[in-house]
C-alpha cells in the first residue's frame, strides 16, 4: 500500500504527539484528520482539516472516523484495541502492538520472548501474592498494569512498606511487581519499520527523568558501539515479531551488572517524548517517519545532523516564550496548552550545539 | 510588544506562503487566524484554530477578523492597503511597506531612494510615451504596474515588436517600461527586522527562473564577500526606511558591467520562494523568524546548517510524493493544494548535501 498525494491520515488522540504528527503529514501534503475525547486542550486539532470529538470506546463514532480517512494511527497507547474490530481502514501500527503495550503483564513476557532482557517480575492479585513476591524480590515498583505514564499509576516499595498500603496506593488495580533495576543510565531506541520490512533507527540518547517524568534526552547515549547494536537489534526484534509500521520506541536501563548490562523497561507503540530531538537534530523527524511509514512511502534518513539536547517544559515553564528564544542555537517547540498543570508537558526545547557532518544510515 | 504566549496571529492570505506561517506559528503555541477569498485552495486553513473567508477589499470582515487577533500579517504583497486604515490590531509590515511594493513605478523610486542601482525606467501612459521611451532604452520589458507575478502581466519589448501590440498583450493597464537588464545571476536577500531594529538576513542564493518562475536556488551563491556585504547592506537600507517588521526579500541582478554589477530587480514584502532553502537549510525559517519578528520576539540564527538546494515542483511534479522521498537528503514540502495547474507553485523540495558547520551569524 502506498497512499496518493492528498489522502487522508486519520489520527486517534489529540495531545501534542498527535499534534506533531499532523504537521509532519500537513508538511507532506497529506489530509489530516484527528479524533480525541472532548478535552480543553485537544491541541491537535489546530493541524487538522478535520477534528472529531468522541470518546475512544465509541466504536460508532470511531467508525464513522475511520470511514473518511485512508489510514489510522494513534498517539496515544491507551486506546482499547478492540474498537477497530469491524474497521476496514487500515490501522497503524496493528490493533495488536496497542495490546501489547498497555498491559505490562503481557508486555514484559512479550518483551522477553523477543530476547530481551527484562527486570524481573510478577502479576499480583493480592497482599498475599505481593507478601511472597517481596520475599524473592525485595525492591521494587508495584505497578497498574494499565493506564500508567509519566510515573503516575505506580509506588516504589521496600522493606519500610506494608503491602496493604502498597496496593491501596495505586487503587488495588490488577498490577504487577517489577524488580527495581540499579541501573546507572537510561536510553531509549526509537525506530521506524515500514510494511516492506524497511528498518531505520535513531541514535540511542541519554534520557533522564525526573519525578517519573522525561526531564531531558542528550548525546552522546550512554552506550558502546556494542550495546548501541544490540539494544537497536532487540528493538528491531519487537517490531518484527509484531510485524510492526510505523515509530516504536523501547526504553532500556544501562547497569553496571555484567550479566545485565542491557535491561529493556517498557516499550511504546507510537511516537516517543525521547525521539523529539529528531525535529531538529536528525534529517528526518521521528513524526515524518512515523507519517511516512503509515502511507507505504520511503523512510527519511534518520542520520543526525547535530548534537543536540532536548528538555521538556513542564507546567510553567513554557510561559516565557521569548525568554527561551533568546538562546539562539534553541528552537522551541511550545503546544498551545492553555492549563499548565505541575509536571504537564507544555512544550519542549531543542539546545543544538555544533552540527555534525551526516553519519550513515542505520539499516 | 512581545505577544503572550497563545497570543493570535491573523495571516491575511490562504496560499503556501499562509500555510508556512501558519506552521511556524504553531510550532511557537501561537493561535493562527487566517483570512483569504473564497478559492479551493486556501492551503493555509488546515494549519489555522481559525479560517476566514473574505474578499481582501471587505472592510467589515476584515475589521472583525482584526478585532479578534493580536497582530496582523499577510502573505501576499496585492491586498489593498487601505483597508487597515481604522483598525487598531498592529499589522506588521506596515501597510507602508505593502503599498510601497504592490505598484513598481513608487518601488523602484523607493528602491533608487535607498541607494540601491535599478534598471532605468519610466512610467508609460501612452503608445506614444512608449515609442518616445524605447529611443532611449531600446530593449526593456513592458510590465504592468499592479498585480505581476512569476512573470505574468509583462511582455520583453524589442526592435521587433509594435508599441500598440506590446500595450495590447498587457490589457493597456497602467504600466511601466523597464530596461532590460543583460545579467549573468540573479539572488536574493531575505532579511527579517523587529520593531527595536534588530537585523538579520540569510545567505544570498543563486536563483534560477525558468518562464519567469522560480525553478532553484542554490549555494554557493554568485555574490563574492564584498558584494554579499553591499546586497546585505543595501536590504537593511530597504527595511530601515520602511521602519520594517518582519521578512523582507530583495531580488537582485548580478551583471558583467563594472559600472553597475549589483541591480535590484524588485521587492517583496513578505516572506518569499527564494527563502524556501531555510527550512532545511538554516537554524531558524525565514517562517519561523517572520513570526518571532511581528511577535517582538528574539530573532532566531540564521546561520546555514547545510548545502542545500531547493527546487520548485511545478504543476503535476507533486503528484509522485513517494517518488521525491526516496532521495534519503531530499525534505518534501507539499503544499495540498488540488488542482495541479501548469506553472503552479504546488511544494518544493529542499535537496540536501553535507552539512556545514554554523556559520557566524550576520548582523
Amino acid at each position: 500500500m502506498s497512499l496518493a498525494p492528498g489522502s487522508a491520515v486519520g489520527i486517534i488522540g489529540g495531545g501534542q504527539l498527535g499534534r506533531m504528527l499532523a504537521m509532519a503529514a500537513l508538511r507532506l501534503g497529506l489530509r489530516v484528520h484527528v479524533y480525541a475525547p472532548p478535552e480543553a486542550d485537544n491541541v491537535a486539532f489546530a493541524a487538522a482539516h478535520h477534528a472529531v470529538e468522541g470518546a475512544y470506546d465509541d466504536r460508532l463514532a470511531l467508525k464513522r472516523f475511520a470511514a473518511g480517512v485512508d489510514v489510522l494511527t494513534y498517539e496515544f497507547e491507551n486506546v482499547p484495541p478492540t474498537v477497530f474490530d469491524g474497521i476496514a481502514t487500515p490501522v497503524r501500527p496493528s490493533p495488536l502492538a496497542l495490546a501489547t503495550a498497555q498491559d505490562r503483564l503481557p508486555e514484559k513476557a512479550f518483551l522477553a520472548a523477543c530476547g530481551l532482557a527484562t527486570a524481573r517480575y510478577a502479576a499480583i492479585h493480592s497482599v498475599d501474592e505481593l507478601d511472597r513476591v517481596r520475599e524473592a524480590i525485595p525492591k521494587g515498583f508495584l505497578k497498574t498494569r494499565r493506564l500508567g505514564y509519566d510515573g503516575k499509576g505506580q509506588v516504589r516499595v521496600d522493606g519500610a512498606m506494608a503491602s496493604r498500603d502498597a496496593l491501596d496506593t495505586i487503587g488495588n488495580a490488577p498490577a504487577i511487581f517489577e524488580e527495581a533495576i540499579p541501573f546507572t543510565d537510561e536510553t531509549s531506541v526509537v525506530l521506524v519499520r515500514t510494511e516492506a520490512g524497511d528498518l531505520a533507527s535513531y541514535a540511542p540518547s541519554r534520557n533522564e527523568h525526573e519525578g517519573g517524568i522525561l526531564r531531558r534526552t542528550s548525546f552522546p547515549g550512554p552506550l558502546n558501539p556494542e550495546f548501541e547494536a544490540v539494544a537497536r537489534r532487540w528493538t528491531a526484534n519487537v517490531a518484527e515479531a509484531l510485524s510492526y509500521v510505523g515509530v516504536l520506541a523501547v526504553e532500556y536501563f544501562v547497569t553496571e551488572d555484567p550479566e545485565r548490562p542491557l535491561i529493556a523497561n517498557e516499550m511504546a507503540p507510537r511516537v516517543h517524548n525521547t525521539g523529539h530531538w529528531t525535529m531538529d537534530g536528525a534529517l528526518t523527524s521521528q513524526f515524518e517517519n512515523h507519517i511516512r511509514a503509515i502511507c507505504g512511502w520511503p523512510l527519511g534518513s534518520t542520520s543526525r545532523t547535530a548534537e543536540v539536547t532536548m528538555v521538556n517544559l513542564l507546567g510553567e515553564e513554557a510561559s516565557d516564550v521569548a525568554g527561551h528564544l533568546h538562546n539562539r542555537l534553541a528552537r522551541a517547540h511550545i503546544y498551545g496548552k492553555r492549563t499548565a498543570r505541575p509536571g504537564r508537558k507544555m512544550g519542549h526545547v531543542n539546545f543544538l550545539t555544533r552540527t555534525v557532518d551526516f553519519d550513515t544510515d542505520r539499516w
